[in-house]
């Protein structure tokens, strides 16, 4: 399959040339990025030389339509303006890695992010990217909107506990953490290495944008309207997040019940990882793979299930879960290039 | 004044021996050490070439009479026996950093900590070494309990809601994150450079022995008896603390009512700095000195306050606040040795 | 192929699974440690959970006969006593990780490491498992010895000037600077994370035993004795190795002559980069994979070459060597299993 | 006294700032930053909130000659224009950190800093600014040149052995790295946390900045002319600098002479620490100090000398050393304000 990577300078879209450099049935044919057109992608990623030296490729729609029939789009939200649209009529695919088109709803989007939505029609079209709850509609899908990292981590986290209603739905509190990557690739002062080393901080206090994406998708799981408090923070590594999860206990269940439900619920998803109880995650055991990691535990006395789940921000909360989305919308099988382990070290 | 640090070598020793070396009206006559006896502090530590090479001394009661008037003990929980009591029945003024002196009730001592108390009588005379909620005890004690790290970053952070019933004393959520010097010198594999680095962890989820001390000081904050959520993480830094708290609202009150609040609530605690609304707090701030900086923010929609604290775990956490004690047991300026500002880098 | 890999819990052992995992044509058919026999090897490193869950096998040598053709021993330097010689007797083939067979001469050995050799019979035949240098050897060997970490990073850096006798053979510098798993899985006080980060030391000043290793293949390109200065350092990152070495011109060439000599030398390299002039490498172009980069330039001023290469010590420096050459002695494509790029982050 | 410190908002002004509040005898009466003017210090660097709240002073020669008797210059080189002269006509004393003030030559510092220098008649009285060295001129002089951080650890490491003619002065071999607050308070790309973390390279390769200035300084202390190999590298930390260096023997001397011969050139100098022989240093034992810590070794098959030196880059490296220069032209203790040990952690 032929594939391009639109905004593929990022550090998003360097991890999926990355992976699918691996990947035994896609070829990139174009990595596009105006910054960088014209220079080879190996210049601005050293570690590809030799592995991957193409040429970046302008933004122009036009020429792209000739060089792919699969697009992956890595730009930041807001910007690519009618470049879906115009895929679709050229009967491309897409997956969308900017939060265009992981809302159903344009009026959140336009609330949250603060510009105009580039094709809102298509919003009742476009599929959220969470194999593990849509795999059925990515399938068919043709345009796919790749979910966030915090939204990710927190909503696996979480299904089980409010499809099943062993919680309840208020009082959901989400605090997460994230490496720096997550920022992504930024020249900003609060992202050089002498002010970021060695230090951890909270951010997006009382509102972070993840939020009504982390809400949306917990209202469907719930059926009924959810809002959380979600807390972001930064800590001081590259690759990583962690979501430690409260949720207060709607039910009398044990902890070995939960365990079993969370097995059950995940039994066909292979990458996702139900620790045995008593052991939680680190982000080292995922970091580099697609794999998302979950333990879990009762708080008896606070009568409360605390989860704990841990990603890669750059695998599974974004460029590894793109191409497993990618995977489906192709009907090549769902773990198709993404069974490295992660590098531990 | 003459000090001796028992327990001298590990971080928390080491720390209070960088410290006393810049405090005008401090000298340390022992550094006491069964492990390392009979060799020179700066071997252990070579930082302190030239400037500290006092020999270790072993631990001997009858000894240390002689060579000090006031004790800063670093010892592990539980292992200090009768020298507590020893100590002063010889008149001689003690802080203890160890969990032993932390807790008015003997049996939650003994049940959070698994061993015997040394010196139950003791208890109920021994203060809890946070000066901003016990100045006045602190100064006549002749036994203080240093606080720990966690429950100093916890408790400070909260006390001034507790105190005025801004919040509900029910649901707390305290998400807390250290640097891995906390853990102590260890050599144990978690600890390892290539284990701890570019990752992050929960550990004691659902229990953690800070929890009972936090909830003594809430409870007493309270007028109430208090039960938390108290979740750590280990973070890939060597120093530096973060609480992320959540709190129910009580009252329906502004962000500025409540700055206004912990402004007046510390205003005599120099080494409190509050945060002006909108701002919050990074580790890299305070890592090495003895400030704590607290930020807070209303979440309107779940009607929740959202503070965020940060110390240093070896410096307001450990170390430095034991100093800021024996200042104020010695009858010396509180801030003697201690308005050395954050490293930064 | 049916491959045992024997100390297989240290990092070295753990890479080589990690990377195994996705090598088209090898089965890891027993992980052997004592230390953790019985044990799931995803224990003992989570990464793996899922993925590889195969239980750890003591060292027998009657058991591990039947269950592998290919042996690649990770284990300290002399202490596979016989095994080597047991496996080859029962036609298995063997690459040995530790410095036992990665010396010609068993004097050399024993003076360096301080143990008599195991089995310095097979020294003759052993194959130093450089397939740049000594590509066809390996192909036909039995017994290979996987170079040292230095010595592969140095070797390589130099080779093409020595063999050219474009230098001079005297006094030859080499600085090197190693990640911190170059010293494994070790759970000592000075590598432990609060002792490590943040830090920078040189360690092994004026011998290290990585020496005499460097020595043999260097004297054996200039066809006389070689003896160099090397000054290895530990630097705070997990994976990466570099080497700056300073080499006196014999000849009055150009950077651009020493270029195309390089690219020519390793033209059927296709691990070994390059760089272009101007260029020098940084290790996290390497870290994860099996290529080394080198960069190159002449300091006029001093009549010198200064060669900068950089590798993965847990990759080109180890485990991924280890495969390489497992690939040729198995007639397997040589680069099968080793296309993944760096990680970058 | 009344300090004023120009550019004061970069990391060296910073670190000058923070070990001034420490001083007993010195009072910072003005920050200059022309970027940050109006702003409090504190806002620009948080850690100093409460503690050092006093806005920026804009560059105003007229202004400062009020606010101060003794003036730091912490700009970038060739910037500062009249400023020096303008304050010296005004019977003000300067430390001037750039490289402006460093050179005997001016041709010197226009060749290798490509800008015209600002104020070449006052090179002749310009004292470079290493205590251990010029103790007697710098307590004179009106204008001192802070010495660069490479030129300090690379000249003082070696000192001894030049001005006794124990080496060779010929093919002198120094690999240097440094922590990356080295680079100054920086956005580009490659000081971001992602792309340094874990990360190591060699820069200014066959020529860095800095090596005029080591060798204006080693050619007098040697009484011939000196040039040498410098090669520079980063390293992921943010403080601390660690030279490596070689040169030939010229006598048939042993480690312990050559040890005492440091011992006694420095007796005088209680900043520098000479390891006891087989001990090497650190640079987290310097790290936050003004000491410089030197270790030695002869390789006798090589017939080398091997000097290790560390200090911290932002302490003996620019800040506290500007200090310690400041106490000698103000006649006070020279130690004063710098007893601080390294932070260890």
């Amino acid at each position: 399959m032929n594939i391009a990577i639109v905004g593929a300078t990022g550090y998003v879209g360097m991890e999926i040339v990355r992976l699918l450099h691996q990947h035994p049935d896609a070829e990139i044919t174009s990595v596009v990025s105006n910054s960088y057109a014209g220079k080879p992608f190996s210049s601005i990623y050293p570690s590809l030389r030799g592995i991957f030296d193409k040429t970046c490729d302008p933004l122009n729609a036009e020429l792209l339509m000739e060089k792919a029939d699969f697009f992956i789009l890595a730009l930041p939200h807001g910007v690519s303006g009618d470049l879906v649209p115009t895929l679709l009529n050229n009967n491309k695919k897409v997956i969308d890695h900017s939060a265009d088109y992981r809302f159903s709803d344009a009026a959140t989007y336009e609330k949250t992010y603060k510009v105009p939505h580039p094709a809102p029609e298509l919003l009742n079209e476009a599929v959220y990217g969470l194999p593990e709850l849509y795999r059925d509609s990515i399938k068919t899908a043709r345009i796919v909107g790749d979910p966030g990292c915090y939204p990710t981590c927190s909503i696996l986290g979480i299904a089980p506990l409010l499809r099943n209603k062993i919680v309840s739905s208020k009082g959901i509190t989400i605090h997460a953490a994230s490496g720096i990557s997550g920022a992504g690739r930024k020249t900003e002062l609060p992202y050089s290495f002498c002010e970021a080393e060695e230090s951890m901080k909270a951010y997006g206090v009382s509102f972070h944008r993840h939020t009504p994406e982390i809400e949306q998708e917990l209202s469907l799981l719930a059926g009924e309207s959810v809002i959380v408090s979600f807390t972001p923070h930064l800590v001081p590594m590259k690759r990583g997040m962690l979501a430690t999860v409260h949720l207060d206990l709607a039910k009398d269940v044990s902890e070995e019940i939960i365990h079993e439900l969370y097995t059950e619920f995940y039994k066909n998803d292979g990458f996702v990882r139900i620790l045995p109880l008593g052991q939680f995650p680190e982000t080292r055991f995922v970091a580099g793979s697609n794999y998302i990691d979950i333990g879990l535990a009762i708080d008896k006395r606070m009568n409360r299930v605390i989860i704990v789940s841990t990603l890669d921000n750059l695998g599974k909360g974004s460029a590894s879960q793109a191409i497993q989305a990618m995977n489906l919308m192709c009907g090549l099988p769902e773990t198709m290039g993404l069974t490295s382990p992660a590098f531990y070290l």
